[in-house]
């Protein structure tokens, strides 16, 4: 099915052509992923990766790294802002602890212990992971988004939690999206202006370190500068495509993590949709860099943890019922020519 | 409650501060609206008041007047865009027939016949309604209101479907935010050039012919412009604004009947939340002249029959969740100093 023939649809539908705007836009990139006319929004679910930073040492972060654990605590019993939108939105939430450096929660409902490392090396010193590493976290990423599909799920978004993942994330945007030092590094959860400028320091410094003749890997780059929690959305995301589920793309981690999934799983980027334009800086290049337009542009959303992508959520839904719902024209007797 | 008690509430939920970029203004605007930091966004009602619209005798439209009609029989059976969507975002559909000019649908649920005459007079040649048809239309809207509050309703909108009513639009927009006329005037439905260059000396003349020297008094102004459906919104907006209810306004139309309801009952807009800035190079200007400002600012709309609003309720779910259910930082066992 061709944008084309999906666009023909829309404009037989009675409302004059193109008048519900970026919603007709949603619509078709929905039925291009899906190959149908009757695109399915539900069931769906959040996967949200939480991991800690070793680069927090370096005081690049507003908050120190026990805030992590704090706010896992909170996500899985419902009170961060990703569990309220989740049940706002009828959408699943599964939090996956991927390396979090603090005691684990017990055992409960829609809580994943799979710990690859307690945290990441700090990328500043020397590299955050080893190539396998890096792999084992892809895999637990890439265990969910198969488990997601046999559960049934038809749209799935990542999300994550890790104090210190902006670095990280500005790292992989520099190296896979050539974003500038001085636009891939913003306030992430509220740097000031001195942790603003270590923090482009350690990314500036970081990124020279892997980016001169003898190019490593794309894959041990990653691993060096990575997260354990982005690591796992790559894999997820890569994963989800190839099961042939919708992803909706979150923020900046997110969508360095998609840069991720594209540069080891060519081809993930033509099953994401991209919900919004966060106020970090580095985001739009690299939403660039994957081709995509998100759709809450203007909503300075910089909270992560997959909100904006279940805010999108509904959204979504809404796109999919015009498509699938509306009467055509000749059903409603209204002559076009 | 002032607003800076809600952004203090706000700011101690377990999110950086401010994160939640525009759901956290949004968030505020209900709560300063219902005065609440609990704010309630179900159950709704939009109300859809259709009416017909002399002038399109003038050639201002792309379509004949016979498709007011036609897409009232379409949105009654729950094929149009607004029936649709109303279903998706969980929110009752009651269409009211205040002024179109065809045979009456059948009596059947959710279809109200209130006609005051079948559609407006030529607003290009008389006065489209006498004083006493635009208050008996006023009326029909104001009923709704006090119907949706008696029946529990905590947030409504009001939609239109009137073939020509983006002329009776403009003519307010002119008149009551002072709009210059070639701002005021888009292509509506899809107007070509022709129709666009015929509706612009349309509307320049009906409103040079009211502004002078004996300025006409506001109300006998705006019926010779305004529609039926116009009409019955400005009441809708002004009693449900009365009645403590939240009202999520529309586009271009819905904004001129705003107008017509602050200038007859000043304060009706502090009732309103804009919910998008129509693709029509009028609604900007007369939703500043509101002082209103729109959350799906880019989504290029034009479709009217309330669908902008029916897209912003699932936005308004979601920040009534975030202000509702979020835990604390003290809760959460978070330090913030």
């Amino acid at each position: 099915m061709t944008l084309d023939e999906i666009v023909r649809h829309l404009d037989g539908l009675t409302k004059p052509p193109g008048s519900l705007g970026r919603l007709e836009e949603l619509a078709a990139r929905l039925c291009l992923i899906q190959q149908s006319l009757a695109p399915k929004t539900r069931p769906r679910r959040l996967v949200l990766f939480a991991a800690d930073h070793g680069v927090v040492a370096e005081g690049v972060s507003a908050w120190p790294s026990e805030v992590t654990g704090l706010m896992v605590r909170n996500i899985v019993s419902g009170g961060a802002a990703s569990s309220v939108l989740a049940r706002s939105t009828d959408t699943d939430l599964v939090l996956v602890d991927v390396g979090v450096a603090c005691e684990p929660l017990r055992p409960q409902p829609g809580y994943v212990m799979a710990r690859v490392r307690p945290g990441t090396r700090n990328l500043a010193r020397e590299p955050a992971l080893t190539a396998d590493e890096f792999d084992q976290a892809w895999e637990v990423g890439a265990a969910q988004a198969r488990l997601a599909a046999a559960d049934g799920m038809r749209v799935v978004a990542a999300g994550e939690m890790g104090i210190g993942n902006t670095t990280a994330a500005a790292c992989l945007a520099v190296l896979l999206a050539d974003v500038p030092v001085e636009h891939a590094v913003g306030r992430g959860a509220g740097a000031d202006d001195a942790t603003l400028a270590r923090k482009r320091d350690v990314v500036g410094a970081a990124t020279r370190r892997l980016r001169p003749v003898d190019a490593p890997t794309t894959k041990a780059a990653v691993a060096a500068v990575g997260g354990l929690e982005v690591a796992a959305m790559a894999g997820f995301y890569a994963a989800a495509a190839a099961a042939g589920l919708t992803i909706v793309l979150d923020g900046f981690i997110a969508t360095s993590a998609a840069l991720v999934a594209e540069a080891l799983a060519p081809g993930t980027r033509s099953a994401l949709i991209a919900a919004h334009r966060s106020a970090e800086p580095g985001h739009e290049p690299t939403l660039t860099a994957l081709g995509l337009t998100p759709f809450l542009d203007t909503w300075q959303l910089r909270l992560g943890e997959g909100t904006g992508a279940l805010l999108a959520l509904p959204l979504l839904d809404a796109a999919a019922a015009i498509v699938r719902d509306m009467a055509t024209f000749d059903q409603a007797g209204i002559q076009t020519t």
